[in-house]
């Protein structure tokens, strides 16, 4: 059994259909930070991430499309390691 | 400053070109379990995790790759909740 911390930090990765690419990546937009193609991350309250899910569970095709969200208790519990293009351009601009 | 903790567990996840994905992929599959599209996750200790940065730095284009590492010190300080299809199939078979 995990114990049940109190968490306020999430990664969120997606893998969604491209019909409903856009809508997911709007509704996380709203809650996180975008950081790479379909991963978000960022301080996130218990309460909005309630509300993000239930967003998002409003979107998805629960057969076709894939959410996972990792929650932290905070950015200091992990450490970060990027390799290639740091400056990668996000395609954020495209994509909204 | 983030302290230098212990990491033993990862999170990966890559956007590379299309040419290089199964390479990145194979090298991932060797340390690491594949848990979505181009995430992976698992268990690994400082020294395999340097042999895997490695491995990878030979095979990305540092212009136009991105691989990103999250590293935890184990697998209990993290929640996870999944949306939507838990059974998905992750391709696996068909890329190796």
């Amino acid at each position: 059994m995990k114990k049940n911390y109190n968490y306020n930090y999430a990664f969120l990765f997606y893998d969604v259909n491209v019909k409903r690419c856009n809508k997911v990546f709007k509704v996380c937009k709203k809650y996180l930070s975008h950081f790479q193609k379909s991963v978000f991350r960022g301080e996130i309250t218990p309460s909005k991430l309630m509300l993000l899910k239930k967003d998002l569970n409003k979107i998805i095709d629960e057969y076709e499309d894939f959410v996972c969200i990792i929650k932290l208790m905070n950015n200091n519990i992990y450490g970060e390691e990027i390799l290639g293009n740091k400056q990668n351009d996000t395609g954020e601009d495209l994509i909204l």
